[in-house]
C-alpha cells in the first residue's frame, strides 16, 4: 500500500510546524503538528524536534519507505538544518531525504499552481517575493521590525499604540478620558479596566507596559481592523497606511503573474487585506488569490516532478485544502 | 571664609553627572564631575555613588560646612533618591540638606532667568516642557524612543537608517553601489569600508547590527546633520521632519515667555537647530536661547531664595556660564 506514492510536506514556522503527508492523488492520509520549528528563532536542534514530532505524529499508521519525496520550507537559509532535517528523516525510518527549501516559495505555492508570480506576506513581519519556476527570485523588505517590515502586523500595531499615546500626551492633565474606538480598546489591551488617572499618565504607562515587552505591539493590529471596520478615522488611516506600504513592496518585485496573499493579516477577511486587494487589482489587473495550507503546498511542491503539469494544476487545489 | 555664602547645584544625567559650587556674588569656586547618575538608569546606590564622587571633587579645599543651599536637578521623579542623596551630603559634611528637584525645570534655567516659559528639550529623547515659577507645569511627549521621542537624536537616527535600508533595498541586486552623502555615510557606519555584496545584502547587514544593539540609531543623527549641512535630498527631509515633530511638542505646552532649546541635538549647531528656532521664532516671535551650564543653574536656582529678583537675574549669566 502507498509503495513510493506519498509525499511529505514541512511548513516550518515560528510558532508552530505542520507536516502533511499526501498520496500522489491529492489524498491527505496524515497531518501533524508541533512546536515552533524555525532554527533561526528556536535553535537547529529544538527546531528539529519539534519538526520531527509532527513528522511521526503525520505518519502514524503509514508506512515512512512509501514516502517518495519530501519539501520542508524553512525561514531562512540555513543549510546546517537541512543536515539536522536528513537526521529525522532517517531516524523516522524515511528513506528519501527531505529536501529543504525556503518558507517563501512555499507560500506562494499555497495560493496558486502558476510557476511564477509574486507573493505578498504580511504576518508579525512583512515581505513580498517574486517567485519563478517555483523559486524564490526576489525579495522586497522582510528587514525587520525595527527598520522595516512595513505595513506587517507589528508595524500596524506599533503604529496604533503610537497614535494612541500621542492622543493621550495631548489630551495632557484632561479629567476627561479620550475617547475613541481604537484608543479605548488599546487603553484596555494594556491598562484593562483601570483607566487613568489622567490622559498623560495613561499614555506613560502604556510606553513602560510596550517598552517592557514589544510583542505586545503585533496583537494591536487585529483591534486596529475592528476599529477601521467600525469606521474609527485614526484606524482606518493606519490600515490604508499599511496597505499603501505592502502595495509598494509588491511593486518592487512584481513582473506579472498571480499574487498571492500570505499570512495573519492578510490571509484573514478585514480592512487590511480588502484595502490591499483592492490596491493590487487596480494597479495591476493582477488575479489576487489566498495562501491556503503550507505544509499541503509543501507536499504539493514534493509531487510536482512525479506528475504531469496536467495533474499538478488539476491536484492543486485539493492538496493545498485547509 | 565663604561662610554660609556658597551654593551647590547638580546635574545627575544618564551619562555623566555634574556638580558645581558657587559664591554667592556668582563666582564659581568649585567643579566635580563623575559617571551617570540617573537613578532610573543606573540604581539608586550606583547613581548616589557618582554624584558623590563629583560633589567630593566639585568641594575639594572649600568648607562643607560654608553650604547654605543645594538642588540637584535629576530625572524622574523618585523620592527614594532623595533620601539617598541626603545622605552623601550628610557624608560629605555639608549640613544643609539637598532639595531634589526634576531636571527638566534646571535645564530651562540654564537658558533664561524668566522663572515661566518653555524648553524644549532633544537629547537622545525628546521633550517640550512648561515650567511655571522655576517648576515643571506641564510635558509633551518624552515618552521613550520606541513609541514617541519625536525629533529626538534616537528618532533621527532611526529615519536615516530606516530611509538607507529602503534605499538599498529598492535598489536590490543591483551591482552599483547605491550613493548620496547619507547612504555612503550611514552604510559607513555600519559596515565600515566592506560594502556590498548587493544593496540589498547591506540592508540585511545593517538590519542585523541594528537589531542587535539599537544603541548604534543615535549617533547617526550626526550624519544626519552633516549630510543634511551639504545639501543631502534625504538629510534635509528627515531634519525638516525632526524639527516639525519638536515644533509640534512645544506647541502642546507653549503659554508664552521664552522658549529654551536643550539637548544635543539642539544646543550644537547644526541644520536641526537652525530649522526648529526659525519655526518657533515664526510661530511666536519668541525669545529663543539656548541651554548652558546644568550644574551652574542648578546653583543658580539653589541661591534664588538668598537673592533679591534683580540680584538673581543680573547675576544668571555667570552662574550658567559653561
Amino acid at each position: 500500500m502507498h509503495n513510493g506514492s506519498l509525499v511529505v510536506g514541512v511548513d516550518a514556522g515560528g510558532t508552530s510546524t505542520r507536516v502533511a503527508v499526501y498520496s500522489l492523488r491529492g489524498t491527505r492520509v496524515g497531518y501533524g503538528r508541533a512546536g515552533g520549528g524555525n532554527p533561526s528563532a528556536h535553535g537547529l536542534t529544538a527546531a528539529a524536534t519539534e519538526v520531527g514530532t509532527a513528522l511521526k505524529a503525520a505518519l502514524d499508521g503509514l508506512d515512512p519507505a512509501s514516502v517518495a519525496a519530501s519539501v520542508a520550507g524553512v525561514a531562512g537559509n540555513n543549510p546546517a538544518f537541512g543536515q539536522e532535517l536528513k537526521r529525522v528523516w532517517a531516524a523516522h525510518g524515511v528513506p528519501a531525504r527531505p529536501r529543504m527549501i525556503n518558507d517563501v516559495p512555499v507560500a506562494y505555492a499555497a495560493g496558486t499552481p502558476e510557476p511564477s508570480g509574486t507573493v505578498l506576506l504580511a504576518g508579525t513581519g512583512a515581505a513580498a517575493a517574486r517567485v519563478t519556476g517555483h523559486e524564490l527570485d526576489s525579495i522586497a523588505d522582510g528587514l525587520g521590525w525595527l527598520l522595516a517590515d512595513e505595513g506587517s502586523g507589528f508595524w500596524i500595531g506599533r503604529a496604533a499604540a503610537k497614535a494612541v499615546v500621542r492622543a493621550l500626551d495631548r489630551a495632557g492633565d484632561s479629567d476627561r478620558p479620550v475617547e475613541g474606538t481604537l484608543v479605548e480598546s488599546v487603553v484596555g489591551h494594556f491598562l484593562g479596566d483601570e483607566r487613568g488617572p489622567t490622559p498623560r499618565r495613561e499614555a506613560e504607562r502604556i510606553v513602560r507596559l510596550a517598552q517592557a515587552d514589544r510583542m505586545m505591539l503585533a496583537p494591536l493590529s487585529a483591534l486596529v481592523s475592528q476599529a477601521a471596520a467600525e469606521g474609527d478615522p485614526m484606524a482606518t488611516e493606519i490600515v490604508g497606511q499599511a496597505a499603501g506600504h505592502l502595495a509598494e513592496s509588491v511593486a518592487r518585485v512584481y513582473q506579472g503573474g498571480p499574487i498571492v496573499l500570505a499570512g495573519s493579516v492578510l490571509t484573514s477577511e478585514g480592512p487590511v487585506r480588502q484595502a490591499v486587494t483592492e490596491i493590487l487589482r487596480e494597479r495591476w489587473a493582477a488575479t489576487v488569490t489566498t495562501a491556503r495550507d503550507g505544509a499541503g503546498a509543501a507536499a504539493w511542491l514534493a509531487a510536482l516532478p512525479l506528475l504531469s503539469t496536467r495533474e499538478s494544476t488539476d491536484l492543486h487545489q485539493a492538496f493545498t485544502e485547509p
